[in-house]
């Protein structure tokens, strides 16, 4: 087994819930989204035999968007949503 | 691969979930999701062949709809709900 | 192509999430959650022809209801529950 | 077609997200779930012959108690979660 | 038609979303996600043979998990995380 | 039947939903999901059997990372978002 490098599985990276933008707020939801499938699949030849079959299925991409919504929604309320 | 163009990419269009208006604020809503499905798989063939796929078959829709709700739930805490 | 109305495209009807009483906020949460499928498929053929399909069937149902429950929480957060 | 009784469409049944009790905080989101689905298929017969398919499949009971457990949420929050 | 006892089909057992720790609030999570199902399907052997079907079923146990998060969530709130 | 060790049972590990860091806050929303599905299937041979199955399985992967989401959700707002 390949197993995923170990920056990959920092289950929140860079430490903090807190970024600067929204932009860098929504890019920390998808590396969370992402380190959260490594961490419950840490062999990588696994995650590459299955990217091609929920990259090309819309219902796979849906699923894989509202998780990212979730996270957004910790993310975003932890920033007071990058409010002034 | 044709990918998607740049502009389809930024993850939060704009740059902030703050909008003038609740109908702005749910664009805002459906261009993050778009965005983020962009993001997952920006190859735009691919996207265009799932597209008659997915737009056609309601439970694939009632999906979608569901992240673009979970998406204006944040907006709308973000504009405090367009209160005056 | 017959195009959904666009009376039937309005993201947010009424242009506010504001109402009077519990039940026209929940009227509201059906009629945002049918907007946001007609947005994401405007063609009022293959919504009709897919109506069938969902209506008939407990889990789309199930997950429909799902959506508009998750539209009534911003709404009903944004009216502070209709306290007095 | 047989519809369902005027009684069962009613969105938010007794007007108000207030209740005395969690208990029928509770019966509330069941009510609640029950007349989404019935507003969103009102055929009596439909619901009847869907009935048996969806209560007896374990997942279909899990995805209509996720529905419950959404809107019970919005009331548990509405009543300041019954403290005293 | 072995119906399930009344006790099973209390909706929020013990009549409170109030606990003395997290451990409590989170068996109470369990509990109304149980009763819930109680409630969808109240017939003990129809409940038996499901058993079987979705406790082996990973997909299953991963949305009846998702489920306790959500009622967790609502009773964590109620607790104010059970902080001093 | 091989059961999951009773530590492995406990609903809340640590019994408390404070943690000193995000990372911290995180594994914690992972140990509360693994721990709901050890209560949900004890039997450890049928947990061995379903891993298999889900952790090759893309769509299960993010059911399971979805559910991890809404765990960190109610952590990460009992902690403040770990706010200085």
């Amino acid at each position: 087994m390949t197993r995923v490098p170990d920056s990959e599985l920092v289950l929140i990276p860079g430490g903090t819930l807190i970024t600067a933008t929204p932009e860098a707020g929504r890019a920390l939801a998808f590396a969370i989204s992402r380190h959260t499938i490594h961490n419950l699949q840490p062999d990588l030849d696994v995650l590459k035999e299955g990217r091609p079959k929920y990259s090309t299925n819309p219902d796979s991409l849906i699923a894989a968007s509202q998780v990212v919504a979730i996270e957004f929604q910790t993310i975003a309320s932890a920033n007071n949503y990058w409010k002034k």
